[in-house]
């Protein structure tokens, strides 16, 4: 007997989308970040949903309902960014259980509140009930997007440049710590803060969108090794990763010679750094790059280079082909299902 | 230490966009079936949204995936029906436990699917997760309205005619009979069909929207005792109701007599009927109803009238004031929270 388990649950919701719409063929949008509903000539709204249920997205004693709702809608604001749009509305369902403190409660709202004031965006509906045990949360954010400014993840190009905008694997480190019950300490206290409290790359995703010769786009949430896998899918190509230009912070860096972990584990597998990975065209890098960085005041990283679909994925370092990260990946795949 | 319980699940998010919302006075839809986003100067998007939980809302055992899905989408679409829209796109989040059967999941979406295509609506996207124990399905939709017909529970005026568009009470009788593990026979089938497989007025709610002397609207989603007070306590009214009046289907009334069930607590406080329940300027009732009937070929029924705020909600029975149904509206109160 097949269960949920045995076809995972990535995709799921895709493939019942394209059974469903098989009629349909190009429903924009199908396998990105977000839903692309057209509004006018010009406009469409972006729509993206997450279901968190405690034990398995989140440890409610690891993390304050302040900080939970917060990231709870970070991570949804971060699907709109990845496209290129702007949130506008919310939607929050929540299933509570009887005895939780109405407290715990009003601060998790507090927590979305205090994301959603920051770009104008509006709590606008929702539903709340109880549940027997778990804390159960759906939010749903509708974004609006110039259609032509959309960046999907299939418009990568052979010969493409990959970038981030921000440095990777803080978050899973910070999650290591979490669950090792470590001592935070101030050299660490970055990396819980990367996986607690993510700040979606609303501003940076919008610019980006605009620019012609930025590509294909998504936000990082399950590790740069699975993220680069659904651009190679989705875009038909191949891409190469130099290991030695992944952005990694001095936190990271030193935590990871402190405590012995794998650095290139954490940057490529960990995940919820929920930032931007996108592909720009080469021979315009340069200037995107001069740009994004005068405009934020902050680096851009090239990471890599969009090949043929027959390349694959495959990681460098010092020039040479490695073997070890696609192993990585794969465990990284068993362990996320 | 309060908990969700002393406030009560039902308005907690009302209260919370009222909140956050607090700058904004006056959103359309607010304490209603469904948030209105206005899209042009014609047209307004109508949103809804329903968390179920297993063993809080469904119980697996009792109801077929199919149906549970149907169901699912349909108490969403009555939402939508109950403001006088129709409704486009559908999103589905869905936690489902590892070790339920693949079957089990299709067959749901399968039940989605079916009332989905009979109103042309899109399954547009969702998020499926691991669940630790319960499934969790939580389902939004948007509709479409000209914003001049939207109805709202806050326009019901004094004088006014109170209607339903149904007969109400099944699905709380086919609720009893799945509960008491009772024998489904030919004769009480219909109330489990009303309770497991209720089917959203859509068309009905677009027709009645329409009508200008259709004044406030909803949907029978706790019961009328509980669904009246919404009316009442929105429209700044008070209202009378005929339970003479009360339309009742045979099966329900033969059903009550032979089990000895309380006939009028069912309709009055059972709930999930799913009908419409809307107040019509008395003078054009004869002919609202005259052109509903011929349109839909079904009867509509009068129930009782709308009266001034200091008249509160009465139930009368042959001209008598009643008591009793005040207690089991309390009654259902607190066994609904």
């Amino acid at each position: 007997m097949k269960t949920l388990s045995d076809v995972g649950e990535f995709g799921l919701i895709n493939k019942l989308i394209a059974k469903y719409s098989a009629e349909e063929k190009g429903v924009l949008g199908l396998g990105d970040d977000c839903a692309v509903i057209s509004i006018n000539s010009k406009q469409s709204r972006l729509v993206t949903t997450d279901l968190l249920i405690e034990n398995v997205h989140f440890l409610k004693d690891k993390i304050t309902p302040f900080t939970l709702g917060y990231k709870s809608l970070a991570v949804n604001f971060s699907d709109i960014a990845a496209m290129g749009g702007y949130p506008q509305e919310i939607y929050i369902s929540a299933g509570f259980p009887e005895n939780l403190p109405l407290d715990w409660i009003y601060e998790f709202y507090n927590g979305i509140h205090q994301l959603a004031e920051k770009y104008d965006a509006r709590l606008m509906g929702g539903d709340t009930t109880k549940s027997p045990k778990a804390i159960v949360i759906n939010i749903l954010v509708n974004g609006l997007i110039n259609t032509e400014n959309i960046k999907l993840r299939s418009q990568a190009q052979i010969g493409d440049a990959i970038c981030l905008n921000h440095t990777i694997g803080d978050s899973a480190a910070g999650l290591r710590i979490l669950l090792d019950d470590m001592d935070i300490n101030s050299d660490i206290k970055p990396l819980v803060t990367a996986h607690n409290h993510p700040e979606a790359k609303i501003y940076e995703g919008k610019w980006l969108g605009k620019h012609k010769d930025v590509h294909a786009m998504l936000d990082v949430s399950d590790g740069i090794g699975s993220d680069l896998m659904r651009l190679i899918e989705r875009s038909k190509v191949g891409m190469q990763i130099d290991l030695d230009k992944l952005p990694l912070s001095d936190e990271l860096q030193k935590a990871a010679h402190k405590y012995g972990w794998d650095l290139f584990d954490l940057a490529v597998n960990g995940g919820e750094d929920y930032c931007l990975l996108f592909t720009v065209a080469n021979n315009k890098l340069a200037e995107v790059k001069s740009n994004y960085e005068q405009k934020f005041q902050t680096a851009l990283f090239s990471i890599g280079r969009v090949k043929e679909k027959s390349y694959g994925l495959q990681f460098v370092r010092k020039g040479q082909e490695l073997d070890m990260v696609g192993a990585g990946f794969d465990h990284f795949r068993k362990n996320k299902q």
